[in-house]
């Protein structure tokens, strides 16, 4: 099982994350393109930091929302969404580029990526996005929504996402962050949702019921203060877990 | 000769330019990237118009300064330069890409572009960005000046550019817009500096004095009420200049 | 029938609008803020404009949303629609007091205000923002609606307001702009909805039927083609319904 | 000798400062207005956590230009100046109207306010824009500078600062941020400095000449991981000058 991470979302004098220490222990990462977070020399320090840990580099579109991080919701046509995503990839392409190296994939953040795991309009303009783009890149999407739905419905190869730190709804999507519940803050118990999903395919949500989830790869973040030793014991339990 | 226009300068709402009437008449335009205009509806509908009518398209990346159009001066150091038109180039490359067609050059807007005139640094910075996005596209400057041996220096090929409509300074900068003669509004005078240019390479400064001076291309601008009917009488300009 | 209008709507180097013509005509403007239309010199110059003109001086706080023209909805939460309210008025107020003049309304713009119609928190939020600022600011909202309702429970004066050309739902709410029958674009039609709503204060929705409106003010637009003509006209029915 | 502090300067999910921490070692704060940093959300929490605390509440209006934290230099015309200063003095104002308290004085910020002291068009254009809002306010500005001189020039009592951790040039000026020792990050040497201007009204240049300051408030930072411990420090320092 993959690990991915959000990194590079500091903003200018705003410093965020910790995406030195972390880097280390994940096989794929999420870059901001500047509208939710990163600017400019923030993305290429984080472009360089990936190439150098032979991760997979990913671009994390976002909303034009600086002030929300991205999480506030906007109503945009599918077709400014399709143009925001476009803009991104394109941005963070081209510092991939620059380093001689490439992005391997695109996952949708925070707002975007809920409202596009819930809305067949959104999702579809995003998938046709990454798709108009390159064919080849890969779309980060929640395990069994929408998103990965629309990627696989435009030709993409996606991977289906599950989160180690987020509670499940009993209809399968996460929890928002509004409620009170979304954020699993207790280590012990994340690891025990992430170790059922490798070996269960499944996990138990917040209304008590188990659902089937298909699993490609794990979400973790770095902007927590355990942030770090939560993602050293998840490395282990996924490498114990692939020697299985 | 060449006749170039700034194109795509419209944001969200506000509608600038008269795009669709004078794309006829340019052989590349240089389309605005979201910084200090251009909104990505924008963007994409100018990638698809200059598509269709077979001009070359241009990146036009001016500073993150849109109340001030990009006009105004801004002090980055040379890594913020470098990572905004690094950015900037990617983001409109996107929309070529997904319209199956291929940016062809690069032409720094508005203040970002006088700098890089006068200051080796900027200029150094910009060529570079534009050289590690794809040696092979052409960076548009003025005539003899920094921002041009910049672009030959790292090894790119360059348009060096003369200004139909902006009168010279003695030292064969342009004048900037702040001053009251910097701008040639009598069409007459415009294509008498024009026809000068292709006749001698040259052309005659605020100061009185002859100055010689090497055009690949000439800037046309679409924002102008006669912006339209200047344009034609230069094509007609530039074609008998052809056929001779 | 008090007229009021929106304006100020330019942003930088973006001209919108038509200002100087139209304000001989109406009695109260509201005058963009900066989030999703406004510079600080469009702020300024159009309050000038409105002192020399006698009419009532409103703040028009919108979504922080250039690229939409704050027409996109955003999910802000009860806190953030507080605070960024009291922002605008009190940046409008500094261009007011500047001048030695005073705003005298708030109306809240486009998304935020049709959210602030139908949703009671956010509709609370905006009217705690006008009452804290100023308790003697009058609070434009849609005619019956929950905007004008909250207002009234704050202890504010409140002005009903209806839209010469904008359709109403069978419910009293304006039709959402992205429907196709939004906008009344035949100026008969318009002046005879008006002319409706002063005779016998009702107004006929898109279903067919008849409901009772109150108006305070009517809203007439500077930003289309025949907004010229059609407020002179409204004008005249105006005063000609005052003299009755 | 008052110690005044430049605080909010969180912006939405970004934070930043330890402003809760130092705010009992100081007599003043300086709160971001929005524009290089500080939300609504902040200001508005600012606002309160200042009157909770009995401290003057001062408006830090700066650049429009959050990535650079307000301290890259834009050239703006005077009329600009005077419309963002107006601006975020307004705004902030609101906060403190809503709160039941005021603003006291206003400090331009970063590039704004080092342009201003060596620039006289600048630091009278930030003049006026005070003296507009309320001729009543305190413009706090470097001592000795043309900033100042442009506040008692329009009729605005000023408040000459001085800085406890940032070194001088042999004219009088701050070292740019830009050069290696702007800023004295060692504490005893920064306590002696403020010690001298107490004790003697002068301090040691980088030029290693002494020249006289007036001072009036002393500038301490919160960003930095020692700011605590210095600021009660120079608050023990201070009172017991005051004693003396």
């Amino acid at each position: 099982m993959e690990l991915n991470c959000d990194l590079g979302e500091s903003f200018g004098n705003f410093q965020s994350g910790n995406d030195q220490a972390i880097i280390p222990y994940v096989d794929a990462v999420n870059i901001a393109c500047g509208f939710h977070a990163g600017d400019v020399s923030t993305m290429q320090a984080t472009v360089k930091l990936a190439k150098k840990h032979h991760v997979h580099i990913g671009a994390h579109p976002g909303f034009p929302d600086l002030q929300g991080f991205g999480r506030r919701k906007m109503e945009l046509n599918e077709s400014e969404v399709y143009g925001i995503v476009l803009y991104q990839i394109g941005a963070l392409a081209a510092f991939a580029r620059a380093e001689d190296t490439k992005i391997h994939h695109v996952k949708p953040h925070g707002a975007l990526y809920n409202m596009a795991c819930q809305n067949q309009s959104i999702a579809h303009a995003i998938a046709r996005a990454v798709y108009d783009y390159n064919p080849d890149l890969i779309l980060y999407g929640l395990a069994n929504s929408l998103l990965t739905k629309a990627g696989e419905d435009v030709g993409l190869h996606v991977a289906h996402e599950v989160f180690a730190d987020r509670t499940y709804q009993p209809d399968g999507t996460l929890t928002p962050r509004s409620e009170e519940n979304a954020v699993i803050d207790n280590i012990e118990t994340s690891l025990a949702q992430v170790e059922l999903i490798m070996k269960e395919q499944c996990v138990i949500t917040t209304g008590g019921n188990k659902i089937n989830i298909k699993a490609d790869t794990i979400c973790v973040h770095s902007d927590t203060p355990e942030a770090l030793e939560y993602v050293r014991r998840l490395k282990v339990l996924s490498e114990r877990n692939r020697e299985k």
